[in-house]
C-alpha cells in the first residue's frame, strides 16, 4: 500500500459531495468587523491578528486566498482588499461552491434577521437548503406572545408541530443555557406547567424592567458575530427577548423531539463565552441520552471538542447517538487530523456526520470543507499505508460521514444521483 | 537511526511473551450474536455493521481473518462463514496461541456460568492462567447466603481470605456501582455494620418483591455480552442476585485488600454504559489513592481511556499506581498509538502493564496482543528514529510493559524462561 | 516545501533566544537525593528507577549528558558520576547556558531558603533575572506578623505594593489550596475582613499547638524538593508557617493583581500530588476569567496539562488570557509534540509562552528549552511540509512563543538587542 493508493483516496474524498449536516446563514455584506467577528468565538471584538495569527487564520490565508485570486498565504491586508474588490455575492458564491458542499441544513436560531434569504444562499451555493429548528427560538417566540404561562403550554405543541413540518432536525442550544448535565427523566405536565409559570413571571417582571420587547432595535452587529448559539451580551436589546435557560422546559423539548422520532442536534464542546466549557461535555448528559434510547428519536452531538473521545464513546455504546467534529475541524486548521481521528476511535463509522458550523461568513464553509477533506485524506491514508485498509474501504468510510451516514440519519436524500 | 533500528525492536516486540494482567474467560461455542455482543461494549444487540464497520473492526477482518485462513480483510460475511465452518475450540486454539500470551489474569466476576473452564482455555491457549478475584462478586455471594448485615460482616473476612488463597489480585468495578470519587478514609467497623444493614435490608425487600434468587434461570446470554464489568441489565434473573453499589462497603474491600499488601485492579475509563463516564475518571480517586499510598497495596488502573493522562500522572506521584491502556487498544484499532503514546508521558516506565480484556471470545485476545505490539513498535520505533532512543533501551522499556513489569508488581514468576 | 525549508526552521529555532516565563531558583550544590527529587513532581523519595526510567529520564540521557561530556543516553550511573565530579556551579553554568534562555522571570515562593541568589543564578546563566511575586506567599508572611486578622487587611495592600514594586508579574497557587472553581465575584472588604479573622483565627489556634513559627528549623530538604508550588508536607516546620487555603482571600488577591493590571500567572494542570488534579482545569476558572476581562490584566495559564485545549479555548474567547505548556514539555519528553501542537489548537498565537517551571536543577532548565525547540520545530516544520506554511510565517509564529509574546504581555524588554 504505497503513495498510489493514498493518492487514489485523496482523489475520491476530493470529488465527493459533502452534506453540511449543521451550519448557519450567510450575512448578504458583511464590513471588515463582522468578517473578523464570523472568524472567532470571542465575544470581544478580537483585534485582527488574533484573528489571522491563529490556526484557523493560517488556513483561511492558505486555502481562501487563492479562490479570491491571490497566492497562498497573502497577507491579511491583501486578502481584505481583494474580498473588498468583489461583490459580497462573488465572495460568496466563488467559496461556496468550492466547497463542493452538495446541501446544506441550516440552523436560524441565531440572529436570522442579519442574514440573506435561504433562497439567495441556496443560489449563490448551488446546493439545496434544508431546515433545522431550534427549539429554544421557537419556545421563546411563542412566550413573547402569551399572557401567561399556562398559554405557553397550550401554544407551544402546536409551534413545534408547524416547526417539524418546516424542519428536517431539530437543534438545542441547552449547553449554553443550562448545561447538558440533565436530569434524565421526562418531565411531567406539572412539571412542565409550573416552569412555564415561572419563567413567564420572570419574563414579564424582566420586561417591565426594561421595556417590552421590540420597543428597541437590535445593537449594530457587533464582535460576537460568530457566537452562533447564543446571544446574552447582544446589549439590551437582545436582552428584551424571552432567554430560555430553565432545564425543565429544555428536558421537555428535548424529549417532545426524541419521541417524534425526529433528529436533534446538541450543541456540544466549545464555542463562545457564553457556555460553561466543563458543562458542555457530551458525557454530561448520559443520563437522558441513556433515558432515550427507545424513543425513536436520534441525538448528534456536533463539535465536541475538547470532548471528542468522551462523544466516541456515547455512539459506541449507545444506537441513536450520531456526533460530528465540525467546529472544530474548522478552527483547528493544520490540527483538524486530532479530531477528525479521535472521532474514529469508538464510534461506528456510520455515526460520524460531516458539519462546518459556518455562519455569517462563506470562508468559514469553504475551510470546514476544504480541511475535511485533507484531514480525513491524511488520516484515512495513513489507515491505509500504515494498517493495511484497502482503499476502497478507506473511501467507503470517507463517504459515509461525507453525506451518506447523513441522508441514513436524516432518512432524506440530499444528494441528487 | 534508521528504519534497520526500527525494524529490529519491531521484530524485538514481536518475540517478546505477553502477561496479559486483566483478562477474562471465553465462551466455548458463541454463537454468531454471542460473537458480535462480545465485540461490543454497547447494551443494545448491535447491528454488525456497527460492530465490523468500527475501527475495532477493521482491525479484526485484518489481523483476525488470515488467523482463519481468510485475506486480510475478507468480507464480514466470509469471517464468519470460516468461523462456522471451524470447531469453535479450533477457532479459540489458532487466536489465542497466535497472540503469543504466555500468562494470563483471568477476572472471573461477570457470568463465569457461560464461560469454559480454565483448564480448557488454557488448554487451547497453551499458557496457564491465574485467577483475579472480583471484591463486589465475593461480597454479593456472601451477601446471598446471609440472614442478616451482622452476619455479612463476619462471613465476608473468611470469604475475601479464602478468594485471596487463590487469586494474584483482586479487582474492583467501584466505576461501575458508585463511582470512583469516594472519601479517602477507612471505613470504622460502626460504619461497614450499618452499611452492610442497610444493603441486607434492600436486598431482602427486593428479594420479597421478585421472588428468591436461583427461582428463575438466567436469560439467554443476550446482547450486552462484552458488558464484562455488571449486568444491571441481564434481566430479571441477574437482578435477582444482590448487588453491591454501597460506597462505604465498597470502600471497605479497596482498603480490606489494599492494607494486606495485594494488587487492586482497578476498571477506570469507558466500558459498557452502565458507568457513568465522567465518574471512571481515576483522578476522581486522587484522595482515596493518597490515603493508601502507605499500604503495602498497588494499585492498577485498567483501560482509562479517555483519562489515560490522568492515569499517568496518579502513577508519577504515587509510589504504588499502575495504569493499563488495554481495553483502549483493542477497540482503537489503527488509532491505538495515541494512547500506548499517552500512557508513556507522566508514567515510570515500569509502571506500565500490558492487558487485553477480551471476554468471551480469542479475538479480542488476539487483537489486544497484535494491536499493542503494532502500537508499541510504532511508537518506540519513532522515539527510536526522532528521539535517538537506543534500540537496546526501547526494547527494554517494551519488555517491561509486555511481561516484566507485570512479575514484579505482581511478585510472581509468569513466564517460564 | 521540502526538507531544506525544514531545516531552515529548526535552524531559526536554534538559535532564537528564549524567555523563560516562569521558572525558580537552583539549589546551589544539590545532592544526589536532591537531584532526583527535583526531577519528580512526586511526594514520596521516588527511586532512581522512577526518575531516569521516564521519558524526561530518557530526555535528560539524551540532552543533558553530552553536556557533562558523555555520550548520549550514557547510563544514570555514569551521569550521576560524571555530575559529581564536577562543581554543582560548572555543572549549571554548561546546562543554564546551553539552554539558551536569555531572561528568567523566577518565582521565589518555594523554599527561597535552600536556592542561590539571584547574583548568582544570573552569573551562572549569562542571563537576567525578573522577580515573579507569589502571591499566597506574601499574604502568608504577612499574617505571620500580625496580631489580628484586620492588622492581616491593613498589612496586606502595602506588603503586596511593595512586592509588586521589585516584580514583573504575580504569580498564584490556587490550584493548590482551593481549586480554580472560584466565585468570580470580587469579595467585599466585609468579605475579606471576615475571612481573615476566621484566617488569623485558625493559625492562632494551629501556633499554639505547635509552638511559635521559626521555633524550629525546616527539615532538611527531602524527597518533595520538586514540589515547587506547595509545601504542606514539608515536615513540622514547614507546617508551622500560616498556609493559606481560603477562597475570598485568594479571590481578593487575583482582584487586586489583575486590577492593578498587572500579569498573574496562574498554576493550572498537573503537579505534585497536593493539588487535585481536576481542580486544576483551568476551565473550572472560567466564571472568574471572565469576571475579570475588563480589568486591564493579564492571565497566563501556566502548564495546562492534561487541559491543555481548554486553556486554549479560554485564551480563544478572552482577551486577556494567556497559556504556556513549560511543564509538560519538560516531562513528556519525546511527546512533547502532543502539548506543543494542543496548545496551537485555538489560542491565538500571540497568547503562547514559553517557560520551564524548572525548580532546583539546571537539568530542568536545559531539558525545558532543548525539548521546545525540538518539539517546535517538528511541529511547525510538519505544518510547513504538509500544510503548506511558509517558513518564515512558522519562524514567526515560533519566535512569538519563544520571547516575543513574553516582552508583549509583560510590556518589557526582556531579550537586548
Amino acid at each position: 500500500m504505497g503513495a498510489e493508493s493514498v493518492q487514489h483516496l485523496a482523489e475520491a474524498i476530493e470529488r465527493m459531495p459533502l452534506v453540511d449536516h449543521h451550519v448557519h446563514g450567510m450575512l448578504p455584506d458583511p464590513s471588515e468587523a463582522a468578517l473578523l467577528a464570523a472568524l472567532t468565538q470571542a465575544g470581544h471584538a478580537a483585534p485582527p491578528a488574533d484573528v489571522f495569527d491563529s490556526a484557523q487564520g493560517f488556513a483561511l490565508r492558505r486555502h481562501c486566498a487563492p479562490i479570491l485570486g491571490l497566492a497562498p498565504f497573502a497577507s491579511p491586508a491583501d486578502y481584505l482588499a481583494a474580498r473588498r474588490a468583489l461583490e459580497a455575492d462573488e465572495v460568496a458564491r466563488r467559496l461556496l461552491r468550492a466547497s463542493g458542499i452538495a446541501a446544506y441544513l441550516v440552523d436560524d436560531g441565531h440572529r436570522p434577521d442579519l442574514l440573506m434569504s435561504d433562497e439567495r444562499m441556496a443560489r449563490l451555493a448551488a446546493a439545496p437548503i434544508h431546515r433545522v429548528a431550534r427549539l429554544e427560538t421557537i419556545a421563546e417566540a411563542v412566550l413573547a406572545q402569551c399572557a401567561s404561562g399556562a398559554e405557553f403550554v397550550e401554544r407551544l405543541g402546536p409551534a413545534l408541530d408547524a416547526a417539524a413540518a418546516e424542519a428536517v432536525a431539530f437543534k438545542t442550544v441547552a449547553a449554553h443555557r443550562c448545561g447538558l448535565e440533565l436530569d434524565p427523566a421526562r418531565p411531567t405536565n406539572v412539571d412542565v406547567r409550573s416552569a412555564a409559570d415561572a419563567w413567564f413571571a420572570e419574563w414579564r417582571a424582566h420586561e417591565a424592567s426594561v421595556g417590552p420587547a421590540g420597543s428597541v432595535d437590535d445593537a449594530p452587529h457587533g464582535g460576537h458575530a460568530a457566537s452562533v448559539d447564543d446571544a446574552p451580551h447582544a446589549g439590551h436589546a437582545a436582552s428584551a427577548r424571552p432567554r430560555l435557560t430553565d432545564p425543565t422546559i429544555t428536558r421537555h423539548l428535548i424529549w417532545w423531539a426524541l419521541e417524534r422520532g425526529a433528529v436533534l442536534q446538541v450543541h456540544a464542546g466549545f464555542g463562545d463565552a457564553d457556555l460553561v466549557l466543563e458543562g458542555s461535555n457530551p458525557a454530561r448528559m448520559q443520563a437522558l441520552v441513556a433515558a432515550t434510547a427507545g424513543t425513536g428519536g436520534r441525538i448528534a452531538f456536533l463539535h465536541c471538542y475538547p470532548y471528542v473521545r468522551e462523544a466516541g464513546w456515547l455512539a459506541h455504546v449507545f444506537p441513536h447517538v450520531f456526533l460530528d467534529v465540525g467546529l472544530a475541524v474548522g478552527f483547528l486548521g493544520a490540527n483538524a487530523d486530532s479530531v477528525v481521528r479521535e472521532s474514529l476511535d469508538l464510534a461506528p463509522f456510520s455515526r460520524v456526520l460531516f458539519s462546518t458550523d459556518a455562519w455569517g461568513v462563506p470562508e468559514r464553509v469553504l475551510l470546514g470543507a476544504r480541511l475535511w477533506r485533507d484531514a480525513a485524506g491524511r488520516v484515512l491514508g495513513g489507515y491505509v499505508t500504515a494498517h493495511g485498509w484497502p482503499v476502497d474501504e478507506a473511501t467507503r468510510v470517507a463517504e459515509g460521514i461525507a453525506w451518506r451516514n447523513a441522508e441514513r440519519v436524516y432518512r432524506r436524500r440530499f444528494v441528487s444521483r
